[in-house]
């Protein structure tokens, strides 16, 4: 099987698994009959918007916190954990930290909200400011490292990481063991890849579909095989700010490649608030635009046009942590569409 | 047990699940670890904001109908039944009629919402426009039933309604059997007296605390005993705009006189639309503002003067049936507040 050969395999997703069991939450699949109707299949939301910090990133934060507490030999003097985030990956590494008992700096970029900076401090991190732009996160990142000695976690690309969030596969084959298609939403492609590695290994029939706001060319570098994009890493312009990096990641690129299929939605801003208004009406969920674009992927012409025998959909759901108070429909309206 | 005195009974209740169980949806308890933080105590939301049709109100609806369809000798010259709502309860009674194959007319107040009238159109139900008051919509149902002989189904005082509601807490006691206290947002009352009728008569020891905007004068006349409110029939002044009857009906009225607690929560829209925004940020639900009320109950100084030995809280998530583009907190930003 493909899957065996990934960079990170079924047996570290286990053992991710073993590791985070009792701390995460177990989110339930929810379904909903008009999405049904719509699409003509049955769809499986996997409710990750209800995992603790309202996001999947705990699991793989976790997973890789408490590796390295397992590993430590002499823990009352480990120099912590550093990340560059101020989205969901920071407050989770903060919240697996505290949970952990480990130090940990978070490199946000100057100008984040202080909802978010008030959430990493909550935890108990210690924060550091950067200019907004992915150079200068990772230099910013790399000074704290060389002062410190403390372990990067990588919000995608670190294995422990990938092996985490991998965890989600193995709970929805559980819930759903006949599913025939994933629809994952992807900034790094540690969600996307971690998922990949537990659902092919188990299902090599599931087929995992990307979604990612115009500009990814993730399809254009899984036909090539070749990280086709430019260089310094870019931002892209989406409203979906926790997967706006435009480059996947070195190791789940290498993973997605083998695992993924070739075909990758891209969103547009007013799909993806078509897909959380969907879900907040229909389903009474309230979902970040990152998730808006898995389930607006599901009404799209391209999935129409997949095979018939793609009868259970997944979809996942991976976080529920928008402004309540600025939701895009509102700033939309004012702006006229 | 004073539960048995009531003109609705545990053996009406428990009637109505084993005509309605496999048609409605069996929903979930939520938990919130700040909720619990909060309040010092713990929290089951029993959410019926997933229920179909984003309401409890089918339950009562289904079971009022499925009764009808029971009892009737040549069923398919049933003259059907006939409402007077817009709202949750209008909506229900359509889909109900739907799924058991009965005629149905819904009065609806002219100037509607669009969304909430073609929603009981969908259900091929037949629509009647009134002018929108709480005395013209009996006029008008009175002529609809006058002419056809349709049977009027109350939205909260016809007895089959009362124990269609009171399934609910059947399946509360089932997820939390030991529950202390159950937080319920009333309108005509007719889900806060099922409820009361099937709690109190299992565990006489649960207190039922209404909840309700300002104005209701239900606490004065919950310690009086009478009926004291003005004539004819008013609606409160709120943005809950399911639960703006001022009067509780009268076989609802004669329940919870006996069932309920005194104390009644009355929760202002500013209290309101802090437990929506509670419930959308922390839980990640969609809720509507008379779902919101009960919410707001729970961190109110009222409830932390309650007894320490009231440790498990049940609250009634009465639906989610908010129009997600006019939620409240923007308009009253708009407002300056």
């Amino acid at each position: 099987m493909k899957a065996v050969m990934s960079i990170v395999k079924l047996a570290d997703v286990k053992a991710a698994r073993e590791r985070i069991s009792g701390i995460i939450k177990y989110t339930p699949v929810l379904q909903c009959s008009e999405a049904d109707r719509l699409t003509g299949r049955q769809v499986y939301f996997k409710a990750e918007h209800l995992q603790s910090t309202g996001a999947f990133k705990i699991r793989g934060a976790l997973n890789a916190v408490l590796k390295i507490k397992e590993q430590s030999h002499v823990q009352d003097i480990h120099p912590g954990v550093v990340t560059h985030s101020s989205g969901n990956h920071g407050q989770a590494l903060a919240r697996a930290a505290q949970v952990v008992g480990l130090p940990c700096t978070i490199i946000v970029p100057k100008g984040s909200p202080v909802c978010k900076t008030d959430a990493i401090k909550g935890y108990g991190a210690k924060l550091v400011e950067c200019y907004p732009s992915p150079t200068s996160r990772v230099e910013a990142m790399e000074k704290v490292r060389a002062e410190t000695g403390a372990v990067f976690i990588s919000p995608y690309d670190h294995l422990d990481v990938i092996a985490g969030q991998g965890t989600i596969g193995l709970e929805l084959l559980e819930q759903v063991p006949d599913v025939d298609a994933v629809l994952i939403a992807m900034s790094g492609g540690g969600l996307a890849s971690g998922i990949a590695v537990a659902i092919k290994s188990l299902r090599p029939s599931c087929r995992i579909y990307l979604v990612a706001p115009p500009g990814k060319m993730m399809e254009q570098c899984l036909r090539s095989g070749e990280r086709e994009w430019p260089n310094p890493p870019q931002f892209l312009d989406t409203i979906a700010e926790s997967i706006r990096m435009q480059q996947a990641g070195f190791n789940t690129f290498n993973i997605l490649k083998d695992l993924a299929e070739k075909e990758v939605f891209e969103m547009s801003n007013e799909e993806m608030i078509e897909g959380m208004k969907f879900t907040f009406h229909r389903m009474k969920q309230v979902i970040e635009a990152a998730a808006g674009a898995a389930v607006a992927a599901l009404f799209t012409d391209k999935m129409a046009s997949l095979p018939a025998d793609i009868k259970k959909v997944g979809v996942i759901v991976c976080g529920g942590n928008v402004d309540i108070t600025n939701l895009p429909w509102y700033d939309s309206f004012s702006k006229g569409y």
